[in-house]
């Protein structure tokens, strides 16, 4: 029932749904009306007032009493080849693996979603579309003393016959340090759920019939409606989407046909490009990093560019714990992530890039063609501005294939925004291939991306979530 | 010319050719008068009299004045869910990445493997037969200061086109920490080495035409040769089994097709052992590591069991430099590993395990069905003898389709030997696969390994090693 084929056709069916008597019939409604139930207020404090958590007298460092969630220290970067080469920076370090989980289930041969309305404090909007689960180890294994996370039962010891994607992948590698969640899809049958669903107090009935049982604050969404919301500005976020890009949606081209370069060549590119990457990144002190000073209660780059270690005060309601304050990194311009897209013999393939980041766990991952934050280059010489950013930027409308504004992990980062762009590529951008391999990119095809998503450590967290907006990905 | 299908039926010719013009007439002479040439001597010597090299004041950690080539220092490991919870150890800590090359061209319609004769001091024989390099970063930025290594220029900055493998794999995660080398076979265009090497005063011109020529110490074999030659104790070092593993050969069995498991279903199963693992590494001093003490110019463990650090002295000729000293780790007792296998449909598996290693860069790599050292079980309880340890060593002759003892890398380690087994499975052996799946092992068909083997991080070295011995990979 799960064979690759026969999951990626239905999928890509759910993908061609029209809407379905088991989504709710007005999605924004539905989150207008979840907002009003979960709502969350978030305020930001000194961080010398987080309760629980504290710097450490020798290093500065921030961590939680418990030992538990995430700590913040300083690392000292050198990466000669790089555009810089050499920083300091604070950066989170969360060594615990959390699941994010996406179920899905068939109602009326239609396979639909389990999305979740959840709020969260960094979340410049409250509350966003997110996976069924989003949890830390820290909050399965209850460190908080919270409430259960619902569903989660179906990821901890998952059937093998019923897992769609499960795969360890890679987060912001300049913010947060060897940072890893577990992406899983899980598929649950739908008569199961009906019986241990409706047997719940806390189930909201939704559908005529009751078999669209989700509980509250949960909807059953198709494929095509949650490819439709991605368009949107901060909607689907991006938890949902990385577990998104996992899915074995079918693309056209099998193995290494109709790609411009054979999967082994690219394998080679990667395995090149990190063996010679000559990134070095040390532990240091957050007390004293170089270039950082704390004042008015947060730490901030002296350049007032980058971003900011706050501490925020979270009040909340609808979810498992009701007040708490946390350091959060406070991010201070739209990032900018895009794709270069070209069709090469009729087969869609992207601009990437091999990217040393010092998150990275194995030195570097495959990076969309641009990738950056826009206003960290004014005061750096023209010669240092991203290959292609221009290029991306000016794009006349009719090569805009994809632009929506998106939010980064609103548990870890306040307010951080990133612009999701995918451009057709001219070839006045690109010029020759040859060229461009000189300059570090290659053009990968989407079903090539696809099959490395598999894996982990190959395309870092902002390749994913373009893979994952991409328009037409189902019908190629 | 080099799709995969294309490569794989090449190589699988190689595997099955007679005896060609172009190797020596017999290996066996051809190697003894390289040990002739190319001996070492090797001494053990007191860590303290090591020249270049030194204990820091304050930690004891071994180091190379340069800050380059290692450093031994200690770990603590916590490992609640293992067979022994907790341990201090010392490691070696190399974080450059070397290359592991083997060059292959075709003579006489043949694809032939150039191996070289190569004498490391750790070798209980001296001359072993390695690929054709085998370099640190250090050996090829010419730290040392020593002769350029042969052959180097081809792996460096190869045209992608004749890449048939390149991969970055781990090596003994018990021994090393992090350590990766580059794994890289590339396709030579023969008529380039008829020019370029006869123009060389080094060459010997072999063959009686003279286009077989290969420097001195170095030889073209069919992989039909290479393979017999693995059966043969101590004869194929480790750095040539690790690339022979990396071989796309053809294997019966496309994607999915006749194996047991889905590959998404293992996928699966390393992402969960690797969440699951609690194994926790954290870096310790040297001087006064729990459990280790320095007399006699070594550090051992208090058992005598486990391996000890000791220094050696080296004068060699053939070798880029003449003398000197390093630490190495003295191995005290011959290694097991073994594959169960077991033909299912029609399609040979091994039977796999996860099996988290303090040296891992991604926590747990698939191991053989067992690998362990059998005589540091002495002192346990019975209950904690490793599975099918007795089933592997008590298999009746006509179910041991492969055994011989082969050195582990001779540059670290000092005598370091490795029983390497495959048995194919009775069901009395294993019994039930429900059984087996929930005590941590899945049967995995060989092709399905092999493709695995083109990602770093799947395969650990043992098994890596046992896929490159496996009797009839070429033929199924």
């Amino acid at each position: 029932m799960l064979a690759r084929g026969a999951i990626g056709a239905r999928l890509a069916e759910s993908a061609a749904s029209g809407p379905t008597a088991v989504e709710p019939p007005d999605v924004h409604a539905w989150l207008a009306e979840q907002r009003e139930r979960a709502w969350m207020h978030v305020e930001r404090v000194p961080l010398a007032d987080l309760r629980g958590w504290a710097a450490d007298p020798e290093t500065g460092d921030i961590g939680h009493r418990s030992g538990k969630f995430f700590t913040v220290h300083g690392i000292d970067v050198r990466d000669p080849a790089g555009p810089v080469p050499g920083w300091s920076q604070p950066i989170i370090n969360q060594p615990e693996v959390g699941v994010l989980g996406i179920a899905v289930a068939e109602f009326d041969g239609v396979l639909h979603l389990l999305m979740q309305a959840k709020a969260e404090p960094g979340n410049c909007n409250g509350v966003q579309l997110s996976p069924t689960v989003q949890a830390t180890r820290s909050n399965y294994t209850r460190v908080h003393g919270g409430a259960a996370v619902p569903y989660l039962e179906h990821f901890l010891e998952p059937d093998p016959a019923r897992v769609i994607a499960d795969v360890r992948q890679s987060e912001q590698g300049a913010w947060f340090l060897r940072k890893r969640n577990r992406n899983m899809v899980i598929e649950l049958d739908s008569s199961e759920l009906d019986s241990s669903e409706l047997d719940s107090s806390e189930v909201d009935s939704g559908g005529a019939d009751g078999s669209t049982a989700a509980r509250d604050g949960f909807c059953w969404l198709t494929l095509a409606t949650v490819r439709r919301l991605l368009a949107e500005d901060d909607l689907i976020n991006m938890d949902a989407r990385t577990v998104l890009s996992c899915l074995p949606l079918p693309l056209p081209g099998e193995a290494d046909d109709g790609s411009l370069h054979p999967t082994r060549e690219l394998l080679s590119w990667i395995t090149s490009a990190r063996t010679a990457a000559e990134i070095d990144v040390r532990r240091s002190p957050l007390r004293g990093l170089t270039g950082w000073s704390q004042a008015d209660g947060a730490i901030r780059h002296d350049s007032g560019l980058f971003f900011e270690v706050v501490g925020v005060s979270v009040r909340a309601c609808g979810r498992e714990v009701a007040e708490w304050t946390q350091p959060m990194l406070a991010v201070r311009d739209v990032g900018l992530v895009a794709f270069l897209v070209r069709r090469i013999g009729g087969v869609q393939h992207a601009l990437l890039q091999v990217r040393p980041e010092p998150g990275c766990l194995d030195v570097a991952e495959l990076a969309p063609t641009v990738q950056c934050t826009p206003a960290n280059y004014g005061f750096l010489p023209a010669e240092a501005r991203p290959r292609f950013l221009d290029a991306v930027l000016s794009a006349p409308a009719e090569r805009v294939l994809f632009d929506a504004t998106m939010s980064e992990e609103g548990g870890r980062f306040y307010h951080a925004r990133t612009r999701y762009l995918v451009v057709e590529d001219s070839a006045a951008d690109t010029g020759p291939t040859g060229d461009l391999e000189r300059a570090g990119f290659k053009w990968v095809a989407l079903h090539q991306a696809a099959d490395l998503v598999r894996h982990s450590h190959y395309l870092n967290i902002q390749a994913r979530s373009l893979l994952a907006c991409l328009p037409g990905r189902a019908d190629g």
